[in-house]
């Protein structure tokens, strides 16, 4: 594979650092320092304005804008529009002159460049000094944050240091809603109302189609500034101002911004507007250092409880941090309508969408960091239930469709094969409640929602399904995870997922018919089940087609898929990559090459269902098939490489996952943060290393450690307890550092973990 | 299936005949009164404009223009834009007033309104009776032909009879190039010149992207005409003037015009416009009387030669005439440049391309009617064989991969999925191949031009397929004629077409070495032959899957298809039908619903390869699990059903084969005829009840008798005879009407046949 790495900043455990600026770089850049609180991101871009190449990537989760997706034909229930988190404003908008010569690292004379992410405490900060062609040098830092509390707020404070003399700097400080979505070419706002009120200068955004409406305000804090002069256009406001600074002496000024969206396409303007200077009234009244504190104690909470130590990698040491710092900003259940773009909230690239990623890669991450924040994710599916009703009628069929990638419930992928062929997006749906519910043993949100959820999942199964000539049951016509291959039959990911969650919803039924029989009324009244529909279910999942060949005990990925003809992947030259540039559609879909591991993917999902030597076969079967054209293949690899043993190859395959982005991987960082590939790097750890598994009754461990490392250590919320665990070359010491203890099967024996500990001796065949 | 016949036109067995004029109806007269010469083809609408609905259509064969296919997404090797034959000028152009009220059958008062299709002379005329406001009242007759002889020639006659005064008729005639391209919205047409030479007055049009150039001139003759005013606009050109009509006498005026057609970009306006009044000089010098008079002896010799009867069914009479009508005016083999588009030159509807429905469906009409045409028709396959080159290569793979839709031998179809796997396409185009030269004996053909496709297209499946793990070899991810299942592995047909392919080829090859041995270096020497490509060829057609269960005999479609879930056809609601409008694509593709018999066909394609056993045990699998949704699909089950002694489903089957646009039955005549579809009736009467076959060494019948006919006769032209098979409930007659003596098989047994003709008593089993 054509991934090498892009080494280019510092190496640090708990910070990213560049020195020096690289013009080639400086897309990459903005994603790495990309912040966001979850309401809302803004990618690492210059405050002052950059006439070089960049891309000025501000947004608020889900709100959209919506465009038509291209069609050859028109074909019934295939998706023809598509919607889209737009790019919204820049509103760390800032312009600095000195002589009228106007700051720009594209044009000025810029050195001792340094900008640093603090995963500690969640700011980016830069600092260089810029010496003018009048020959003045003015060191200037800039730091900004959005805190993790009040999810409204972002903070901006620029500091300004005359090196050599002293005098005027010139600055205009605003709110600019002309940047456009670039990948539209497009400019997708209208200003309906600005102006300046108490103190607070505000502009309100109105996006088109979707008619989401953005108030953003802000506040200047400084004994720096004078006299401001209020600036409008037609889609900015902001303030002009003049600063006079002392040689030897430090001045700054903080902007305090409140962003604020609306998605109702109804609310009136002015209704917004009020609700936005409320909000800004109150949280711009904190100073940027009480905002800051507060900020930064959501962060040292995290750290204290979640961290992940390697020792002996530094390199892993900073990426898995970097991971996990990426996760909680990206999302941390602030509000049910939000959830995890593939991208997060870093850059246009997959539109914000959400795909299944968020229910099989990213949701354990947060059962175990962040339990209310899992639940929340859940929320969004039920919130957009309604959307998934209405898609599964749009395909001829029953009860919940989950869309391929969508930012507000409704399908938005714009390929209508994957749209619509690859329906084992609502398995995923039903596969996080079943684990979000094992391990949380959250009965409420199960019978409050959940049920509800796999209830209409199980009967678009049932009704997309068919039963076969010999009598059994199946799925026709689908695609799986692998996307190598389309338009198949009983793909056993598909098959195996939809069993499993027949079996689980009919389980739930039964539970609830004893424990909650009038909550189950109140489900099946509301959706008119039918007892008959339980029952179809149930012989579905006892004749569901699980392809496999009995001979050997390896699973067929799907019918066929044994007689296809074989590729050796090592022959495909590096060049060729990525494929989908370079080979026709028909070649990359007719060989046993796939881009992802299905049947790798349910043995990890299902591990108790299977033995070791039937894990062990289909590793070695399907791993030499295997491109990993997808950036969540990988992992899936290397947990499965640790549990059986295969030590050196586990190493590898985790080789990039948590310095994708830091290293630029797969060349297209640039774009945005590969976020929910991220998700993976943390399950790399916990579930591969730690050997974690938790489809079993109890929490399951097996852990093993790579070569290179002197020791690691994982923590994770569990039952209101955190466990520690501590991995090195001799022992696993298990501890819980608060909650009650835990009950746990550690290398094939139960355990009771308390706050004493166990150290239990790693056998020989877990460590190399 | 939801097809009930239209009967609305007089049942006639050499006319077509509308009485009274029908608002409703009138885009499916404009279609079914369409004429054409190869050359151009021209809609049957009205000479003197209407406002009400209708579909001005005036085409020059192979004349487009292109426009971008909209795509979700970039991928490699599909198609991005499209090449349509573009609607030209209305070369009819006529308006008539009289006390300035014009008229218009939308808003003037029209009775005795009577057109006709006349079969024997291939003339369309019409007539009706035109009361104006002012109360005159004026007997009009429009006479059109479009010369068979002479194809740049079209003659319009205009005749009015004033039944109740005298007095000034007002007309302008002229060559408008407004009329739009009705699916693009669009007009495409800029005319760099127009004017008035020599009599001739003159019009160039040049159409957007491709700079095709269309001349169109003509000369107006008539004792009537005092003085002409020449009117010239942006794009038309015309004269107006004045008729001083008597009561009681006829006026009228015959409007000559030559269209002739620049297909090659860079042509100078000037050389065109040269050319063009060149031709026009010597075209419109003849009268309209002698134009008409070469005409009709064309259409003379087509009935006297090639005429089939049907005595007992005037509705089949009627409709296989005007198949037989069609095909000719379609294509007579003018030139190679040219092709048989879907829909003929009567509508815009599929773009004017060619599909490989020529090679399967029309040559056979041309083998035994014009084999003139029909080496005609591989020869602009070999014109094009360039296009098919890079089309190969842009696919990853080598040789000729022919077009699934095309006008100019570019890919031109919107649909990759149908575009990128359907490569019997190019099967078809060898088999075309073989089929004429097996049965004119062309070597000459075969050895300058046939065998370098037959080489390339092998080339192009050698690169296309893949060798399965267990050393067979197939075709993966591809779409056979049957549509509805996309991305299958080993479609039976593709597979058999490309086996015996195959062998052809090296047959020919063997062939050539032996008896041409310089044209066959010739011929490898411009290619690169390498012998080692031969043994390739030959281990494949070896190795060649065809999917088929040996315990039953049943052919199984393609991999997998047996276990494919089972629908009853029958238990779809009429009103679902067409399915691609009322059901989604995964619906449409899962199940064992087929649209069209792919084993079916390859075993009528190749008959002599199969028993009788095996074809009854195939046609009642596959029978009921077709729905026909391509009108090429039932001709094939009539063919085999009468070979099969089903004669009540042969005849079923064969249905509204004549008449499917007479009748309107698929209620879309109105975009334009069925033109391929036209040429399967043919077919179904020469090799469904006659019984022919022609895979084997000499002809062979064996006919069959419909019960509700009293007999039928058809002629082919066979070896530079002219064979004419009778036969009635007791006999079959074979005689030869002019040429040498046929071998032939008749009911398995060997006859030669001449003009003293045989009669063979029918067994019982061949009729009803």
């Amino acid at each position: 594979m054509a991934k090498v790495a892009d080494r280019y900043l510092e190496v640090d455990p708990w910070s990213v650092v560049e020195n020096g600026f690289s013009v080639e770089r400086s897309r990459v850049s903005e994603s790495i320092f990309s912040l966001s609180n979850e309401y809302m991101g803004v990618r690492g871009y210059f405050d002052e304005g950059y006439s070089g190449e960049r891309l000025v990537g501000s947004y608020l989760n889900g709100v959209y804008t919506e465009a038509p997706i291209p069609q050859p034909n028109i074909y019934k229930g295939v998706a023809n529009k598509t919607r889209f988190m737009v790019n919204t404003l820049d509103w760390l908008y800032t312009r600095i002159s000195i002589d009228r010569e106007q700051l720009d690292f594209a044009k000025c004379n810029i050195k001792d460049f340094m900008r640093k992410l603090d995963l500690k405490n969640g700011t980016v900060s830069r600092e260089f000094v810029w010496t003018t062609s009048s020959g003045k040098s003015l060191k200037l830092t800039f730091i900004r944050f959005l805190s993790m509390v009040d999810s409204n707020l972002g903070c901006q404070r620029i500091v300004l240091e005359p090196v050599d003399f002293s005098g005027r700097v010139d600055v205009q400080s605003g709110l600019d809603f002309t940047p456009i979505h670039v990948s539209e070419k497009k400019n997708f706002w209208e200003c309906p109302k600005k102006g300046r009120e108490n103190g607070i200068t505000a502009i309100i955004g109105k996006a088109e189609k979707s008619g989401h409406q953005v108030f953003s305000g802000f506040k200047l804090c400084s004994d720096s500034i004078a006299d401001t002069r209020l600036v409008e256009e037609e889609k900015y406001i902001g303030l002009e101002f003049s600063i006079e600074v002392k040689q030897g002496t430090k001045a700054s000024f903080d902007k305090m911004v409140v962003n604020y969206a609306d998605k109702n396409s109804n609310t009136d303007t002015a209704k917004v507007w009020e609700s936005g200077m409320n909000l800004a009234g109150k949280l711009t009244a904190m100073s940027f250092e009480d905002a800051l504190s507060k900020h930064t104690a959501y962060w040292t909470d995290v750290w204290n409880n979640l961290d992940i130590t390697i020792e002996g990698d530094p390199e892993n040491q900073q990426g898995i941090r970097f991971c996990i710092f990426q996760l909680h900003q990206t999302y941390h259940g602030f509000d049910a309508s939000n959830n995890v773009g593939a991208k997060g909230l870093t850059g246009e690239a997959y539109s914000g969408h959400t795909f299944w990623d968020t229910e099989t890669y990213c949701l354990p991450f947060y059962i175990f960091n962040n339990p209310a924040a899992a639940r929340k994710l859940l929320e969004y599916r039920y919130k957009t239930l309604p959307q998934a009703l209405d898609w599964a009628k749009e395909q001829d069929c029953k009860g919940a469709c989950y869309p391929m990638s969508t930012i507000d419930g409704t399908e938005s992928c714009g390929v209508w094969w994957h749209g619509n062929l690859e329906i084992h997006v609502s398995g995923a749906i039903s596969y996080g409640i079943w684990h979000y519910v094992k391990l949380t043993g959250d009965t409420e949100f199960l019978y409050s929602q959940g049920v509800e959820m796999l209830l209409q999942v199980s009967r678009f199964f049932a009704s997309r399904g068919n039963w076969s000539p010999d009598g059994k049951f199946g799925f026709y016509g689908v695609m799986g995870p692998d996307e190598f291959h389309t338009f198949v039959n009983n793909n056993c990911y598909t098959n195996v997922l939809a069993k499993k969650m027949f079996e689980y919803t009919l389980e739930v039924v039964e539970e609830m018919k004893k424990t909650a029989p009038g909550k189950f009324e109140d489900v099946s009244g509301r959706i008119s089940l039918d007892s008959k529909e339980l029952d179809g279910w149930k012989s579905m999942a006892q004749s569901m087609i699980i392809p496999c060949d009995e001979k050997t005990g390896i699973y067929e990925q799907h019918d066929g898929y044994f007689m296809l003809p074989h590729l050796d992947i090592h022959s495909i030259p590096v060049e060729e990559f990525p494929l989908y540039h370079h080979w026709t559609l028909p070649r990359i879909y007719r060989y046993d090459m796939i881009k992802q591991p299905d049947v790798l993917l349910f043995m990890f999902f299902f591990s108790q269902d299977y033995s070791m030597v039937g894990k062990l076969k289909n590793y070695e079967y399907y791993e030499p098939r295997c491109i990993h054209e997808s950036s969540l293949s990988p992992s899936v690899h290397s947990i499965l490489a640790a549990e059986l043993g295969k030590h050196d190859e586990a190493y590898n395959f985790f080789g990039f996952a948590t310095r994708l982005d830091l290293d630029n991987y797969n060349r297209n960082t640039g774009e945005g943060l590969h976020t929910t590939s991220i998700a993976a790097a943390w399950m790399n750890i916990v579930y591969g290393f730690g050997g974690m598994r938790t489809d079993g009754g109890k929490l399951i461990f097996s852990p093993s450690i790579p070569e290179k490392w002197k020791s690691f250590s994982f923590r994770i919320l569990y039952n209101n307890a955190v466990l520690s665990v501590t991995v090195d070359k001799d022992n696993a010491v298990f501890r819980t550092i608060s909650g009650p203890s835990i009950e746990a099967v550690i290398f094939g024996r139960g355990y009771s973990i308390d706050s004493n500990g166990i150290n239990i001796p790693l056998p020989a065949d877990r460590k190399q």
